[in-house]
Order: structure tokens, then sequence, then C-alpha cells
């Protein structure tokens, strides 16, 4: 069953998934909207800013023109940064001829609306134009997957059958995915792990050890899963690939962008230079936002996120919002 | 508050215990069957064999012989290795004069008989020489204890009165304690997760990355989880701080002696070379034994461990069984 795909966001994701699809089969157009960056990818078959020791295959081509991509694809992936799915989708919405299948693998939720990806695509793209809307992810750093090194995955959608799809397109020997039903457990762990990984980031700068890490990482998995089950989450999501084995590898992982940014904060650098040394998106920093602003709605306790918001949006001394928040970890375990 | 506690075993983990002990005022008696060791401690107040950075109290005295080390003590904590708990047991029976309570931070499984280690005190300690057995667990590497790195841990025990003396004992700014009732839970997940950390030491030392790393952890938690249930735990012990708050410290630190020791594997050394580079015991390869039986008796499916067990006792290549296994992780979430 080979398929064309189009895949939108040629970062270094993006451009990972890209080569598991060339290899096992499938057309791959990938857009971007860069100029500079889809003449590197056709010309020379690099993406050296994202991912710099790989070399893609000839098979994968680079457009800039949505409607070049879009021509008569079987499903559209979306790899771009959360704050610009709306703005896409509606551009992807009206260049669209016919029903396919929506993939998003993008790890955040929209600012002001605090929704979830899927429900965004669902609200910009018709119904007569998504067969159903599937997100895929799961422990993977794009670099791994570059290499080819073991990866697992879930392809999660209400829609089974759609799920199954994308399970396909994607399963080869190194790249393993799994299917789940539970698409809103799946995508704030995937969104909400990255506040963890600032915390950890920022426990490692601050000089903490691997004993308080776990700790948070701990606690962060239940603070995670309180409000996943508050908004009608599987909770064995949780403890399953999306949740814990992606929680591990961004907290854990030298190749954590959240993890990066966290340690520059927890070593005394304000926000802003936080931000200037970080050459890719920290997706970890809105994403705390939005999860602030949706507990508070909600009434749910989520001392990690308050921490890590106060330092980041309300000018709080790192180590006293971490210390302090320690302190609290410790407080009890329930 | 202050108490008069034996801590039986000197090694990291007691060493580091006794510290803390030391430091909220209790007067603490270390046992250690080496004289050598007994001589170091009282006259150049180290133990560099097991904490080479590390000055001890004054106040922090060893022993050799037994009766000094009992003589009117409040409590008897025991941090031996796995295989001499009995014996020791056997020998405070004999020499204890009264009911204490008695904590163990041990993590293992006896061999042959596969019982918890509470349940060997119990069999050897007379009703009415033990108030009760509390164990003491969490993710916690002796040298971060050490040098007061910040420490959540969990006091356990069915007598939560006693539960809550262990946590008072302990408790401090730097080594946060609670109480939990479940020390089947947290008893299985000790000893189990050293089983998951040689499997990610031997991930390591094949090569694998931190994505392979990531799903050997979650299938690990599911693993450990499903024999915890089987002998009565509660599941929610496995996603707290003796849970996975242990398996993520031990799989992912530098400290882990279990690490250190799947690593040694994976990068083709014979068990015998690995014991041989190990200078400190590695509970894990006993475990694994131990929980391959156990399971194999109640007819639990144990992946990891099997795979582990293979390589450990049936000469498997490492590479076929590790390659094998990670197969099989990738063959379904649930």
């Amino acid at each position: 069953m080979l398929n064309k795909i189009a895949l939108l966001g040629a970062g270094s994701w993006g451009t990972s998934l890209s080569m598991v699809l060339e290899e096992n089969g499938h057309e791959v157009r990938l857009w971007s909207h860069s100029q500079e960056q889809v003449d590197e990818i056709n010309q020379f078959h690099t993406n050296k800013h994202y991912l710099p020791e790989v070399v893609l295959s000839k098979n994968i081509k680079a457009f800039t023109d949505l409607t070049e991509v879009l021509d008569s694809v079987d499903a559209v992936l979306f790899v771009v940064p959360t704050k610009a799915i709306r703005e896409v989708a509606k551009k992807v919405e009206a260049t669209l001829k016919k029903s396919v299948i929506i993939i998003h693998a993008s790890k955040g939720l929209e600012q002001e609306t605090h929704k979830r990806i899927s429900v965004v695509l669902e609200e910009e793209i018709s119904a007569d134009k998504r067969k159903a809307v599937v997100v895929l992810s799961g422990p993977s750093h794009a670099e791994e997957v570059a290499v080819k090194d073991l990866t697992t995955i879930t392809a999660a959608s209400p829609n089974l059958e759609s799920a199954t799809f994308v399970q396909q397109l994607f399963m080869n020997d190194y790249f393993r995915v799994y299917t789940n039903k539970d698409i809103i457990g799946v995508e704030l762990g995937a969104a909400l792990k990255n506040i963890i990984a600032l915390g950890a980031g920022a426990l490692h700068g601050l000089g903490y050890g691997d004993n308080a890490k776990a700790a948070l990482m701990t606690r962060g998995l239940a603070e995670i899963s309180r409000l996943g089950v508050a908004f009608g989450a599987n909770p064995l999501t949780f403890i399953g690939l999306s949740g814990v084995g992606d929680l591990i590898v961004t907290c854990t992982s030298v190749h954590s962008r959240n993890w990066q940014a966290g340690n520059f904060l927890g070593k005394g650098m304000t926000v802003k230079e936080t931000l200037a040394h970080m050459d890719m998106v920290a997706e970890g920093i809105t994403t705390t936002k939005a999860v602030y602003e949706l507990a508070k709605e909600r009434g749910i306790e989520m001392p990690i996120t308050a921490a890590i918001y106060d330092v980041l949006y309300n000018h709080a001394n790192v180590k006293e919002a971490v210390d302090s928040l320690m302190k609290r970890v410790g407080k009890s375990e329930s």
C-alpha cells in the first residue's frame, strides 16, 4: 500500500518522519515556507540547520507552494510549531481538493484558546476534506530516528481504522507504531511533558541531582495525569509510551530542547537570554502558559506548572521558585 | 524524639543513611563484619571504598560485635545485601533483648524461596521482638544523599504508626519521607527495577539510543506492575516514588551499579567478567533469577526479565537476546 503524503514543516522532526515514509516506499512532498531550505533539500539533499549529519534520499522533494504539495495526496501530516497550526490549517482547507487523512505530530496547546491541536485542525479543515485526525506521538528524538535507532511511537485517533492506516504508513523494523484510541490523553501527554522537562533542566542548572530529578518527574507524571483525566483522557495512557515514555526521553536526554531551555534558566539566564540561545522552538515555554491558564480555569492543582509559569511569565527568581517547588514536592505522596 | 538506632551494613547506602540519622540527632551504631572497615570509620571517620569523598561525623560509631550494636536500641535498620538478610536476621533474633521497630532498605528477593525481604525478617525475628517491619525505598542514590542533595523516599508498612515513626526518624530538609501502607508494592518495585536497569545498561552498551531506552523503561514499568498486582500490590504504588521514580533514577543515572553491569554485558563482557568488574553488589543479577522463576511458577508474562535471565544464566548472546526483546517490545502496547 504505497501512498502520497504531504508533510508540512521541515524542522528536525518533520524531516526525520519524511525519511521514514520515503524508506517505506511512500511518495513524500515536504512543505516549507523557506525558499532557501527548499533549495537546500532539493539540490543538496541536506537540512543542515535541523539535522546536521544527515543526507536525505533524492526521492524527498521539497516545495514552498502548498498547491503542489497537496496535489492528489492521500494524507497530510502537520509537523509545524503549535503556534502556526491554525494558520497552516486554513491554507490547507483552502487548497485541498478531496478528503484525506489528517495527521499531526506537533506538541503543544494553542495559546489563548488552550485547545488541543486536533481540535484546531477539526475546526479549520471542513469535515468533507478530512477522513479523520490522527496524532503521532511517543518517545522519539528526531536525531535518533534519522539514524534509524529503534523508536516506538503511538498513532492515536478515536477512529481506529485511520489510526491503523497511519500505523501502516510508518511501521518498519526500527520505527514501531502502536495504535491507541485515546487522542485526548496522547495529545495532552505530548504537550505537558515539555513543562516537566523545563523543570528537570532547571533542576540540573541549579545543581540538583538525579534523586531530585526522579522526584520531579514522578510528581510531574501525576500532575499530567490529573489534568488529562479531568479532560477525559484514559489514565492508562499516561503510563504508556506517549505518557511516561515520552516524559522520560524528554527529561533525561541530551537531545531535548525543553530540557536545555530549563537548564539555561537554572544557570541564571533570563527568559529573553534563554530564548536567544535556542535556535529551535522549545514548545514547553508557550505550553506552560496555556496549561497554567487551563488549570486555573478548571481548578486543577498543578504546582510544577505554576512554578515554571512564575519563572517564565512573572519574573520569579528561578532558584527561589524551584527550591520552594521542591519543598512542596516533598509534602505528600498520594 | 531522639532514638538509638542499630544500622546493620556499612556499604554506601547504609553509610549515607547513618549520616541522615546522625544529622537528625539520633544515636547511630553501625555494624559491619569487617574489622578493617570498622577501624577506618572509628579512627578516620571515612568509608573510602563505598563513599570516597565523604567525611563522617565523629558521632557515628562502628562495631563488629552485634551485641554492642543492638544494646538498648529503639530500631534496627538492615542495609545488608539481600543474600545476607536471613543469616543476619537470625543473629539479631538471638541477640535482641526487647521489642523494636525493624526497618530494611535492601532491594531484592531471596534466592530459592523468592520471598520479599520483609517476609524473611518476619520469619526469622520472632513477634515478641519486632513491633513492625518497615521498608525504606525510593529514588535515592547513596552518593547524592551523602552530599545532602534533595531526596524523596517512601517508608512503607501495613502498620502505619510504625511507618510514621520511620518517617520521623529520617525526615529533614533534604531527605523527604512519605508513608505508604503497600509494603508489597514498595518491596517489589525496589527489587524489580534493578532488572530493567540491567536491560537499560545493556541497550546502552549495544549502542541503542534514548528512544529505545524509554520504550524499554515504559514496558518495564508495565512488567513490574503486572507481577506486583498478581502478588497483591496496589497498582498506584508503581506510578509513585518507589515505582516509576526509582525506575527512572536506576535506569538513567551514572551512579547505578545495575545499569553499569548491564552496560558491561552489552559491550560484550561475559557474566563472569562483568562480576569481576563490579566492586559492589549489583542486586539485579540475582533478582533476575528469583523473579524469572517466580513469574514462571505463576504464569506471568515478563519478556524483559526472561531476556535478561537468558543472558545471565543461559549463555544467550546479549545482542541476539536484546535485539529479539526489542522487536517484541515493538509488538503491542496495552
